[in-house]
């Protein structure tokens, strides 16, 4: 007896689609306001408009059921019309990563197989770059902030506005299977291409309405709440901006866009638009705290959730000492992304800054419905005693159900029925968890992970070059920034300087991520392995690093 | 291309089950209390074990997935126990309304198939008087404060503590389909016999995610967070007591269970506890207000939400001038129950008493997920005008699928594809409801569904009475009571005790709900008919009650 519940014929299943969190807020807060810079500023009204405009536009140059979007924009309104447009449709949105090497870009495009890429003008450069190396036939549509359309050696369908301008404002978004895909974006991790992930509608919805108690619940610490102003300082193609602009609107709250990120930019707008939540890496939140501006303002009423790369305490201080409500979350690309966030009892938050440093700066409880273990090698729990570490495995309803077309990963992933996040913690007595090797090869740089085994590949075909390990190096400005560990050949030389243009020459062509660049050089005798003969990266962690 | 999400081999395709709510709470706070009236306190820790063993306990006795277990019993962390491990076990939860006539307790009972039946020895004597019309081979399990199994002519299998005492901490709770029905009640409607509703482990994860958002988002006004102290104040027999406690456990925050709702004990648990939640009908409400012991104490800290009952603004008022932060809900046993809340914004919070009781004794928006629309009777949204009534249809995520076993009903319900709740409401131009007309026949007393059908079937056997309808009339103890309007027959003569006393023997002989004494008594000359000759309800509440 299975005991499944009966359905009577006319009863309605209800499926969980992102179109059911698109209702609600447009409807209880029609005037409530989307702002982009100081450019725009439009009403839920207006933009639910224009998210059925987006979606007849996007059906009149073919889009249906099944294909897939991609879209290559700053945080903006219009991304976040994308969000819900087209998926909507029963399309896939491919939130394209616009720091990807023009190789990775080239590789992502082909292999999420984009119908339609939605393109900045400030970004057309990148895509024409790599024209010859993309297959013909998908078409592109170009966010112009004048409504014009460049003259490019693409073809371009049309302009974002202007096509929104011609298109009819009602699109019937119909029902479907709530395990439908609705987004993807790719990862890069340790190994050399980028990994695509994929969340269904479902996720999506299931994600919101978790995060949205994570982030509401609190009793006062780190809210976002009915009456919060929110501005994502996290890019929308990273994760989708954390969830967060999906909880936002679920809220119905003043939301506002930033754009490409200029520290002048976001204070005048967080102080003008009196924004109380935000969410960054550590990367931004230094940049802001370190803008001559900031010193004149109030940045009191404002909580920051920090993610993507650990928070450290002097910046939590810092944080503090200037009123700013300053917390750590955790994630990643393959949990859609938010595990776990840092919140203060009311009593917690009484304590001396010193103190709360330490409690802010942690990983944090797993949010509602996550299991999160953090276990050994032989996949036994750890003690709680806030110092033996582990490997941090989890299950929550919102976890990529594996790689794109990547079978081998996707079971490495998977490994045992529980999602491996190759990050390493302990656990204290309350279950607050805290990262201690964040991960185990891969280099966050400014909080895009750069994998060190990629830059090992190209330092060691220097022919002066015997050996190489790549490792994390802490960074004031970046976060961390990739060590590299030389061996030379015996007889050869081979200076720092070399090593770099070798390097630089790859991030020229294309090969390398950006990031590379930020690369520093030592040299060594030998590189120490364990003992199965693989690069002992923790060795070499305690042996440049402390 | 349906562009369903691919599963790699070993994902966790993780199912919506009510075991998941279970198992971070008791994780992060397991020192937090659940507390049961000035006996017993526990913390999440023990009452973790407590539902291990319980489900060992009904495992002894026989239970198994698909089985059906009911509970009667006042409110209690006994019943919370069984709100989670019998679900949990892929069991059926049958929550038993004690207020039913004898027939009608034995009719649900076995309609739902009740194979197991955990009874407080308060009730035991219900039971026992409707022995011989229950099947035999049903099993018994007894509450008794003392621990003691009581001499009854039902075969006992045991008492709950010392079962509980003898059995296992450790229970592996299985996975199975979400869609498994995990609870089952009965609603005394219009017609004459119980319709049993029922919701699987999905909906109830779902109602819960839902309406934890919606009871933690607002800014201030109205809200349960992560360090509020709960207390429930509506059966947990009642739609899982509007699945409020799900809520507060799944925020692992401290409850307080009150056993027979007596206004002195409500009192002292509000006032030792700190009370910061609760929810009742407005009788309940009353009874507190009124009582002599509550004007020495400060409640002033105290949100209540009410439901069942429309809220009096008269009562809005007296609670205001109390410092008690009321406001409404709406909902029925159809919809698990939450729909819609009247909450207030900050700016609305500084109003003058009159205009927030007006805000407040609202039926309020819609939750989210919740589609939400009033319509007239040719299916047409009526205008946002305040004024116009019409029917208020739903759709969310955790609706009945159906009543159970009862497809004529089922299908009525569902007419169209949106369930129809049977109430008259308008809406204002904030997408705000207001319940005019609440329900079409049915008369709440105590907040109790009392059907005006079944006390006419009563009344116009007597042979003096040649017509009758039976409409709601306000009451300030009950919210309502039935008030009888009689047309005598020809040349007869009825008096009004006549007709009080034959209601009073159906109450007596177990066909009428005992609610149904509240009645009182009009004659007229004539009942008024629509134009197809049925009952002119609307008319007659014209006539009577303005």
């Amino acid at each position: 007896m299975n005991n499944i519940i009966s359905k009577t014929e006319s009863a309605y299943e209800y499926p969980l689609l992102i179109k059911q969190l698109f209702l609600a807020p447009v409807e209880d807060r029609p005037e409530e306001q989307i702002i982009y810079r100081d450019e725009t500023a439009i009403s839920y009204r207006l933009w639910r408009e224009r998210v059925h405009k987006l979606a007849n536009a996007l059906e009149s140059v073919g889009v249906t059921h099944g294909s897939t979007v991609a879209m290559l924009d700053w945080d903006s309104h219009r991304y976040l019309e994308c969000y819900y447009a087209v998926p909507m449709m029963g399309a896939v949105l491919h939130m394209i990563n616009m720091r990807l090497s023009p190789e990775q870009l080239a590789y992502t495009i082909e292999h999420a197989e984009d119908d339609v890429i939605i393109c900045h003008a400030d970004f057309l450069p990148l895509l024409e770059a790599i024209k010859g190396r993309i297959a013909e036939g998908r078409k592109f549509i170009i966010i112009d902030e004048n409504g014009v359309v460049t003259d490019s050696a693409l073809k371009i369908e049309g302009e974002y506005e202007v096509m929104l301008a011609e298109a009819s404002s009602h699109y019937d978004f119909p029902d479907f299977d709530e395990n439908t895909r609705a987004t993807t974006f790719y990862t890069t991790g340790t190994t050399g291409l980028p990994k695509g992930v994929y969340f269904s509608h479902r996720q999506m919805v299931l994600h919101t309405l978790v995060n949205t108690v994570s982030l509401s619940s609190p009793s006062v610490q780190g809210r976002m709440h009915r009456e919060s102003v929110y501005m994502p300082m996290t890019p929308m193609f990273h994760v989708h901006a954390w969830g967060i602009p999906y909880i936002a609107t679920y809220l119905g709250i003043k939301q506002v866009y930033p754009g490409k990120y200029e520290p002048a930019m976001l204070l005048k707008l967080l102080v003008t638009h009196k924004v109380t939540f935000s969410h960054c890496v550590p990367t931004i939140l230094h940049l802001i705290l370190k803008s001559p501006a900031a010193a004149q303002f109030d940045l009191s009423n404002w909580s920051v959730i920090i993610g993507g790369a650990a928070l450290p305490k002097a910046m939590t201080l810092m944080a503090l000492e200037r009123g700013i409500d300053v917390f750590g979350g955790y994630g990643m690309s393959e949990t859609a992304p938010v595990l776990s966030i840092s919140h203060l009892s009311s009593a917690e938050t009484e304590l001396p800054p010193e103190e709360q440093a330490a409690l802010r700066s942690r990983t944090g409880k797993p949010v509602g419905l996550t299991q999160l273990r953090i276990v050994d090698e032989e996949g036994k729990d750890v003690p709680r005693d806030d110092k033996t570490p582990g490997e941090i495995i989890v299950r929550s309803p919102y976890l990529t159900q594996g790689y794109l077309k990547d079978n081998v990963h996707s079971e490495k992933l998977w490994e045992g029925g529980w999602l491996h996040t190759n990050d390493v913690a302990c656990i204290n007595e309350q279950g607050s968890v805290r990262i201690v090797d964040r991960t185990k090869d891969v280099i966050k740089v400014g909080g895009e992970w750069l994998g060190s085994l990629e830059i090992e590949d190209v330092i060691a075909r220097h022919e002066g070059v015997s050996e190489v390990a790549v490792i994390a190096f802490p960074d004031d400005q970046w976060g961390e920034v990739p060590m590299a560990i030389v061996v030379t050949a015996e007889g050869a030389e081979v200076s720092e300087s070399e090593v770099k243009q070798t390097v630089k020459a790859s991030v020229d062509s294309g090969v390398l991520p950006r990031e590379a660049i930020t690369l520093k050089v030592r040299f060594a005798d030998a590189i120490s392995k364990t003992s199965v003969g693989k690069t002992n990266k923790v060795a070499l962690r305690e042996q440049f690093l402390s």
